[in-house]
């Protein structure tokens, strides 16, 4: 069986590589990348198969810079994981619990376990690029005071040990992915199933009213809207791209329509993905 | 004349502190805060009289902290402002241009000027906690293969030579600020005046169209919009806050009205504020 090749920002062991794991099990090899345009561009230019990009958190909220990408690169949404977040903290192994100083991760996830900074006051944040790279740079430098914040899977990559399992502040803590494909290389037509997803982004004329009779298109419908997000529009300040997300399949007659009607009032749109939707 | 102490986050020099000079003169004395929720917390403990925070950029989007942290504090929004950013290349004086290795700025400074950084492949940049602080930083290191990116106001505090001026890639880079003051001190009727917004949060219960009729209590009375902003509901998996501004004076009648038909749709609504409408 032929693997696919797919890319994914972060370190071996980032939480993208779970979500690798959850979308695509071992048919998957994985291709990391230290930034996010360096996967849609590896994509783009077929150095790899696939991507998988975060593009939502329940607590920081949207990766914004994603959004742009989506827009800026010809890809195609094929399937979204949502992913449980534990932030685990990681010594090298002999580190003890109170040698440790400072710790190093993604200043996300170290906004993420407040309440374990707050109790160990002595303990200085140190924000790092990446959550895994955090684990592999205290291995490979053998740090004795420091720790990092990263999953299991980090640990056990980099022989990291344990010190403190989950140190979150809110277990409802969740990643949404999206798996990419090149947008010519994906049938329009999804193969059966009941419960699927559309991403699409459309920008309004600046006038009264104008996104109440966007989003009128699939009100009218019954489409269930599960998310809308805006982003400035880059040339033309104080206006805004809308990504919107809703439950039906693009190729279903009132999907259809509403995305018909949706062309009659946006200046412009284009479907980013129609996917299954995600547990 | 009693001055108003102003809250900020970031050094002296910061366009935070250009904020502030626009919404009140040389009314103000200035508070500069390392972090967010220090300003907020400040201006809620009456340490100062106002603060001044960033919401919106136009390249880089909404400061989703700060909308977070107007709906945890009971302050209120009285005045808005735009400041067009104009990034500077900032060195101590006697650096030469071919000298510099590094550049030194807060992200988003660094990311709004990657036209500079690919013509001049190099120059690392090196991402730093404030723009302004980063001038001062290379100033009191006396780093001489360093510059920083940052305000010229920032360059005349800290002593610092401009060595290329205007640097941003967009000249369209402007950044939207509030004026702040706690909530209990503001008069809930603005004085006279043709153009006022006011901003809201709102949740609705996670039902099909429940936007829609949100926002239809606006359009029906054509109250138009100029911004919606979703977050994430802490604790509430993929349900989500939505901030609105409209133009529109809280206390006219239709939106009163459409104010009260949106208290029948959603779980939670609050006012932020009703301001005249910045430039």
């Amino acid at each position: 069986m032929t693997k696919v090749r797919t890319a994914f920002q972060g370190e071996p062991g980032a939480f993208s590589q779970e979500a690798v794991r959850q979308l695509l099990g071992d048919r998957a090899t994985v291709a990391p990348f230290q930034r996010f345009d360096e996967v849609f561009r590896a994509l783009s230019d077929k150095t790899v198969d696939a991507a998988v990009i975060p593009i939502e958190n329940t607590l920081a909220g949207s990766v914004h810079e994603n959004y742009d990408h989506l827009l800026e690169y010809d890809v195609r949404i094929v399937a979204e994981t949502n992913v449980r977040i534990v932030h685990n903290l990681i010594a090298r192994p002999g580190v003890r619990f109170r040698d440790i100083r400072r710790v190093f991760s993604h200043p996300v996830a170290l906004n993420q376990c407040l309440d374990f900074f707050s109790s160990n006051p002595g303990i200085e944040k140190v924000p790092y690029y990446d959550t895994a790279g955090s684990v592999k740079m205290i291995a490979g430098e053998k740090l004795d005071d420091a720790a990092a914040i990263a999953s299991s899977i980090a640990a056990s990559i980099y022989g990291g040990h344990i010190l403190r399992r989950s140190i979150e502040d809110d277990r409802r803590n969740y990643t949404r992915f999206f798996l990419l494909r090149r947008a010519k290389e994906v049938p329009r037509r999804g193969a059966g199933g009941e419960h699927w997803k559309t991403s699409l982004v459309f920008t309004t004329r600046n006038t009264p009213g104008a996104l109440f009779r966007a989003i009128s298109a699939f009100a009218l419908r019954d489409l269930n809207l599960t998310k809308i997000e805006s982003r400035p529009l880059r040339g033309k300040p104080w206006e805004y791209l809308f990504y919107v997300d809703f439950l039906g399949r693009e190729d279903e007659e009132r999907a259809r329509n509403a995305l018909n009607h949706l062309r009659e009032l946006a200046d412009f749109l284009r479907v980013l993905g129609c996917y299954p939707r995600g547990e």
